[in-house]
């Protein structure tokens, strides 16, 4: 397996005392270029004439790697390694999120205001006009991020308690992109019953429901539930993020080789919550030829035992993986790491493009076949075209809370995804260039425009 | 009924334009006066030859009473009024509290640790050590406001939404008064059943759970199952909030008038979430003689169908509250506006205490027994010794969570009381002065270590 690019993800900060002597800092930065490590901030911290003490930020591509940067400076005779802290770590500790008052609570009139008494005429208000839970509250602002911890990240059944720091980071991209206040529901349950009875439970405090992480097929069951029985939107970003994002990436890339959705050959591997939502939406936006794969290959009709949703997809071919590679136009991963070869891509028709989202390690490394596609993107923020759903859920919830949609529709997902695309100025779209970045701020302005006017066309805006 | 003082809770901000001659501004304030409305800030926004326009704050006592202030001001012929708001409303739009980021994301470094890949990491070590949810994400220092909306402050069965401004505020309070971070979770369920599958489900990412506005008898059994079947500190803060700080104003009580809790006659009045968990603490604390009494009267034996808690503190003797007033030392009132009269005081023995803490209006005004009672409380702010929970909760969910308490045990509760007590200085122990002021910030760090020493002495600190 190549080894991945050096990232934060991995990132040490290494605190050493040298003797201050002319290349003493020189062996220690070759010694971690020599480990393929990658240089960050190099700080002075003090340095008297004997000695310089350090501080140096060092990248790794992996775990293993950045122990053998550590080892390496170990054996160096004359660093003194004086403290290494794991920066993922230290930035985890305690949690990364915190709730705050917004106003001050320092005298007896504030708190007279906004606890007992006066806090008793608002319930009051909201008692006799329910709607006005709304305005009087955080409800029209607030999104509970839900998950069972059945399927984190691409880690597996990990379980409630594990998948807190994901939902802890989805809450901080939900505030730094969209302003939106989101809090993580990690459920003890996974039990489809369990989980739409929780979320039901839990539902007059939020103004929507962002599902995450929950595990295919149980999150179609759970979220078609909580549409039907609840009167807030839910999103399972798993699913509709990743196909809104997907969509988006590829109009441009159809773009850049001439290609209409409607004529291309698309292959989708991996048929769980994303696939499926990809594919469905896919359909929705007027793609022809969609031809399914999971770990056994091409979905056929002729498979015992397929769920639901492969039903809707099976088709009368079947084969590999790698049979469904020959003359296709698109590849689209949501798999696992490594399972195309560069074979299989050089098997595709002319001008391919490959979508390899499997995270944090695509499909196929994009170093691999950079010669012999027309467009690679991964969900990596260290290549370009990065799929990211962070470019969809911030705006696809800004707008639904803004007109306090009742519910979401497959055409603000199809709105979404093209303001998205349009986004990428046509001057400026290129091979590497066929989505916004993530830190673009247009992206959610326009996604929550889009989203609205899709809301007040499809007659689910209360406001 | 007696008018209460004019506060915060019914406050206008004004904008007037009046003509810029002398006496204009006293005609305005005289006029507010003589309706009782009591003048806050005056402030100047312009002023040109001709005309002032000014902002003035009026605290009311209540919402009639500040119509009529507005109505006085409307029919001065020179007042012309531009604007007048409702500040408690004004506070309350939006919401009262946030969800943020502890840390910036602003680059993809940052999001590389803070979200994937880098978060996969942290999720992986908690999956393989569970423990570590503690130190790594939220937990630790997060408590639920968990209501079912069924007894929302005096005002009765409100229902989840118009429960949430007082779980905002509890949250606003929790964060200023201990750092924690508090979210409301407002169920949609009055069963029991389901409140306590929805807080176990939703346990995961919480390190406490502070029930709230739960209506008894319910109450007791919801916070007895949520004990049993989680490993969480879970406290009901209508019951033990109450009783704590309760005991503590008693404590200082008996004290002024030289009498001893095992020796005094106690009537508490009220027999739901408070009442019976004052009258469990203090038999703890060592009190002998309780009379108990509901809307019928004395608590008797002699009653039919009494719940399991009334029939755990049901005497011989029946009779009213009046009859139970008869040579009592101290009345504890949980109840409703106004049910005592002053003769019922004055029949009391000598040197009576009276605690009045129905919420916002007492059982009795203290201005119609000022000179019959030795000690007179209320849960008001607006009076002298207000007996307020924020004295307690704030405290004892900081000593739990600070030792990562797996319960809450009752000598936690009376160490508590007895800290709080201690702070009001003898010397400055006076009737007036029983209990310390909620904005006292010794208070907090005196029951967070009083709570911590009582869970490592009854073996239920896990840290």
């Amino acid at each position: 397996m190549v080894e991945l690019t050096p990232n934060s993800s991995f990132s040490l900060t290494i605190r050493l005392q040298l003797p201050n002597r002319a290349g003493m800092l020189a062996s220690v930065t070759s010694t971690i270029a020599n480990c393929g490590g990658n240089l960050g901030q190099i700080s002075l911290i003090e340095q008297t004439r004997k000695i310089s003490l350090r501080e140096i930020t060092v990248d790794a591509s992996s775990s293993e790697q950045a122990e053998r940067v550590v080892e390496a400076l170990k054996a160096l005779p004359e660093a003194k390694i004086i403290r290494i802290s794991d920066r993922t770590f230290d930035l985890h500790r305690g949690g990364k999120i915190h709730i705050r008052s917004r106003l001050p609570l320092h005298s007896q009139s504030e708190l007279a205001m906004a606890y007992t008494p006066g806090v008793g005429r608002i319930c009051k208000v909201i008692a006799e006009n329910p709607e006005e839970v709304f305005s009087l509250t955080i409800k029209s602002n607030t999104v509970a991020i839900v998950t069972d911890g059945s399927a984190v990240l691409g880690l597996g059944n990990l379980g409630a308690e594990a998948s807190l720091p994901v939902m802890e980071g989805k809450a901080m991209l939900f505030h730094e992109f969209a302003g939106i206040d989101a809090f993580p529901i990690c459920l003890a349950s996974q039990d489809s019953d369990s989980i739409v009875e929780a979320v039901k439970n839990i539902a007059p405090v939020f103004g929507g429901v962002n599902l995450e992480d929950i595990s295919a097929p149980r999150c179609f069951e759970v979220e078609r539930r909580l549409r039907e029985e609840t009167n807030i939107p839910v999103f399972h970003d798993d699913q509709h993020g990743t196909a809104i994002v997907t969509l988006a990436a590829l109009y441009n890339a159809l773009k850049l080789v001439k290609k209409s959705l409607e004529e291309v050959r698309i292959i989708i591997n991996g048929a769980g919550a994303a696939g499926v939502a990809i594919a469905r939406l896919l359909r929705q936006a007027g793609a022809g030829a969609i031809l399914m794969c999971d770990s056994q290959g091409i979905i056929s009709t002729s498979r015992a035992h397929l769920s639901e949703q492969k039903q809707e997809f099976a088709v009368q071919a079947s084969g590999s993986l790698a049979d469904a590679f020959q003359g296709a136009d698109i590849f689209l991963g949501v798999s696992v790491p490594g399972v195309v070869s560069p074979e299989m891509v050089r098997s595709m028709a002319k001008e391919p493009i490959v979508l390899a989202m499997a995270n944090p390690i695509p499909e196929i490394q994009p170093e691999l076949v950079d010669e012999d596609v027309a467009v690679m993107a991964t969900g990596r923020s260290d290549y370009p075209n990065q799929i990211n759903n962070v470019l969809a859920f911030p705006g696809v919830f800004r707008g639904a809370l803004d007109c306090r949609a009742s519910a979401i529709t497959t055409n603000m997902y199809l709105e979404a995804a093209s303001v998205i695309a349009s986004l990428v100025n046509p001057t400026h779209l290129e091979r590497e260039n066929i989505i916004p970045s993530v830190f673009d701020e247009r992206v959610v302005t326009a996604v929550a425009a889009a989203v609205q006017q899709a809301a007040r066309q499809d007659g689910v805006a209360r406001e």
